[in-house]
Parts: C-alpha cells; structure tokens; sequence
C-alpha cells in the first residue's frame, strides 16, 4: 500500500489515527467526520495515498470506480439512499479543500441547501 | 444506447435539446448549467439513461470509473484544475436532485463557501 508518512487519512487507513470507521475493503476506508455538517457526515477515501481528483486518473480505473460506487453503499448502510445524500469532492485552494488525500464526503439526515457551490 | 423518451438530459445527450456542450466521448457528455452557481459550472452526464448514484453500480464499473475521471478532464479543460474546483453528486430529495438523470456539477472559478451541505 502507497501510504504518506504525513498524511493523517493515511494513517487513519492504516488504524495508526483514531477514526470511527464505518467501512472498509480492499480499496476504500469510510469514517465519521469530525466535524460533521449533518447528521450523517462520512468520508470515503482510497486506502492508498492520492492527493486529489487531479491524480486519480494515475491510480487507476478501478479505484475510480470503486470510490464512486463506495459512496452509495455507504449512503444504504446509513439508511440515507431512499431520503436523499450529497457527494461533494474539493479540489484545490479555491474549494476549501484541506487534508491532501483525496476525500469524498457523504453528507445526508437534513434537507440540504440549494443552489451549491 | 439506453435513452428515456421524457429525459431532459438524454435529449441533451442526443442533440435533441439545446446546451453548450463542452466535451463528450463514448460514455459521458458534459454542458453548462443554465443556472450558473460559479463562473464555470458543468453538468456530466453518463450517455445513458442512469437514474442516480444509488443506480450506476447497475450499470457498471467502466462507467462509474470514466464519469469520476471526466471531472478531472473537464475542470482541466475548463482552467481551474489548479485553482481549485468542486464536484457534487445530489441524489434524491434531500440533497435537492431535480433531474432524474445522474449527474455531477463541476464548480469552479470562485472561492467556495465551506463547511458544505
């Protein structure tokens, strides 16, 4: 596994951080946000280190595909699949984005704001 | 392909609506949202007729993978793959998903608001 030394998802991938997890596999590690904004506030992220969305291409089709597919399992163990749940990814300083290992968060439980952005 | 007669963004897919397409290839065409939420505001759509997230696991993986990755290929083509941008996925009532059709905005262009939701 290509882990960063630095990186805190990382080392919560690798139970080296605290996390509450709510799945894993072979591929992709979900845990709670620590500072949720919703009642169910989780982040999905590759087991191996990927800065972001710019370098997922890189890491091949079926991280890819197993990241996206991962959000929907997840939102149907949170029992939020039938209510609704947003998917956001930031990218880059203009997006807010803050710890560089590429992090879906799966955001459900409450009506959300619209337009987005 | 599989299109749905009363879908909005499968007659986009088939040139039979109007849109400013900004890329297409075998699996995803991308257009601009008609109510820009940020300077660059782009909708990818999968070609075929796919409901939601809680769907794309149906219609398999090379799909999910080349929708994720045509982000990326997108915010680069669009100039803000530096700058940074964000990606939402809304899928039901909650998160605000009006058109039946998957789809994920790209935003970027403008500093965006955080925390998200």
């Amino acid at each position: 596994m290509d882990s960063h030394p630095e990186c805190l998802f990382c080392k919560i991938v690798a139970r080296a951080a605290p996390a509450q997890i709510v799945y894993h596999d072979e591929w992709v590690t979900a845990f709670r946000d620590i500072h949720p904004a919703a009642p169910v506030h989780v982040l999905i992220v590759p087991n191996r280190h990927v800065a972001g969305l710019n370098e997922l291409a890189e890491a091949g089709t079926d991280l890819a595909a197993r990241l996206l597919l991962a959000a929907a399992d997840v939102a149907h163990r949170e029992g939020v699949h039938q209510s609704g749940y947003r998917v956001i990814i930031n990218t880059g300083a203009d997006s807010g984005q803050i710890v560089l290992h590429l992090h879906l968060h799966l955001i459900g439980g409450q009506h959300m704001r619209y337009p987005i952005g």
